[in-house]
């Protein structure tokens, strides 16, 4: 069975990162993944040091990217800021850097340009990336934030980038945001064959969903196979962690770490 | 210019039909295309009479679909249920049944076999459709429908059905539902050269959008670009009307049928 990683976006009800980390070694749990803000209210060095101290594995850093801005100065911004995040995940020994590319900058009404804004950001930070040896995991977002989230929108459309590129940039495919797309199957066979599967989120979506954003089920309680998916990742060669990752404002966020973590493990063996 | 027709689910503030009708004259809109349930409330027979006597077009009737069921029974009540769509889409003279495929059948997470559903019910009436020379326009769903309203997202997708079924079935072009599309502009050109485009429906995405179903916007509260995407859907072939669907639960359902009516030809003329 692959590695269980909880990505500390789940257990958003307060706790510290410490106290986080010792609810996942309650539960077995040695993967984690945490948002730069967990990280930055611990400080790096710390978190650094309970990481390397209980031999954490670091599935990836979140997250990097927004690129889009009306100006150069902003879209300049968003770069530097990016450097500094390929920085903290090298420190943390994460696995990849998670991209959530942005949306429209400002009243724009150009998706197509906005894109292009990513590719270029993209590549503006990919040689400091690779002299750092962090993988940079563009997460294709649900289509429902194409406007202001992720203008990147499907598995393919972040390989095209990736073909664009070169090495050192792949994708985070989280179910959530792809399960529907009619390509799905050859999408991930297509990333496989690339090699850039570099991340594998998991939760489950809800029906109905009351919050386009701060609404996802656990794993189980939605209609995502995410077995069948998984299949599909792995017969594309990717056997790594898969991460829980779940926003959940008026459920999961409510509840102590320890029991959401026991149900994500719970979980993980049953319908995963 | 192209011309300007109203769904009438635009109007969901508690006129009649006739009221709806009436509305639509005063600002020299003669084109309408309205829901079962509007025409069933004023009489089938009865609203053919207003739609002949003012002489108007009818866009489109909504809706046919959701085609997927948990049994052989369920799939067949759908089946009938769509042949009677079909019997008032030609009393009415309506230029295509608009259909909403459905979601996942039951508890169903299997998303490839609901769409195989939706393609065995598209061909369970599509003779009974030839016959009563009413054109059945795939309406391709977001995608955060998925799950519960249509598990056909792209337009590509609807094509791909189009191809496997033959003449008399094409595609309703719903700006709301796939203006994030990466491959928008290859998939409009790509019906256009089949000659499949049966209908050009127009709102706006607002950010942020606060109802995953009843949050519509007014062409030119939000973010989409709808003279871009006319202009693709013009270079394609289709020069029939542009069709405003809002649904608004809070904004635009709770004015007069009057002032909907005149905001959208005065956003038509400027936006669009």
């Amino acid at each position: 069975m692959s590695m269980l990683s909880m990505n500390l976006a789940t257990l958003r009800n307060g706790s510290s990162f410490g106290e986080m980390i010792d609810d996942c070694l309650r539960h077995g749990v040695t993967a984690i993944s945490p948002w730069r803000d967990q990280v930055a209210a611990v400080g790096l060095k710390e978190a650094a040091l309970i990481v390397e101290t209980n031999k954490l594995r670091v599935t990836g850093l979140c997250r990097g990217g927004m690129f889009p801005a009306p100006d150069a100065a902003g879209r300049q911004a968003a770069i530097d800021d990016n450097l500094r995040a390929i920085d903290e995940a090298a420190t943390l020994g994460a696995d990849c850097l998670v991209l959530v590319v942005g949306g429209l900058p400002g009243s724009s009404k150009d998706i197509v340009g906005a894109r292009q804004m990513v590719a270029d950001g993209i590549a503006a930070m990919l040689p400091y990336a690779r002299a750092a040896g962090v993988p940079l995991a563009i997460e294709p977002l649900h289509p429902m934030y194409a406007a202001d989230r992720a203008c990147v929108n499907t598995i393919d459309q972040a390989l095209d980038i990736c073909v664009e590129l070169g090495e050192g940039v792949g994708v985070a495919i989280d179910v959530y945001h792809v399960w529907w797309d009619p390509n799905l199957a050859s999408a991930i066979a297509r990333a496989g064959d690339m090699g850039r599967i570099f991340a594998h989120h998991i939760c489950d979506w809800l029906v109905p969903t009351n919050d386009m954003l701060l609404d996802r089920g656990m794993m189980g309680d939605g209609v995502i196979d995410l077995k069948a998916i998984r299949a599909m990742i792995e017969a594309a060669g990717y056997t790594g962690p898969q991460e829980v990752e779940i926003f959940s404002r008026d459920n999961w966020w409510k509840r102590a770490g320890d029991e959401v973590i026991k149900t994500c493990v719970e979980r993980y063996r049953a319908v995963c």
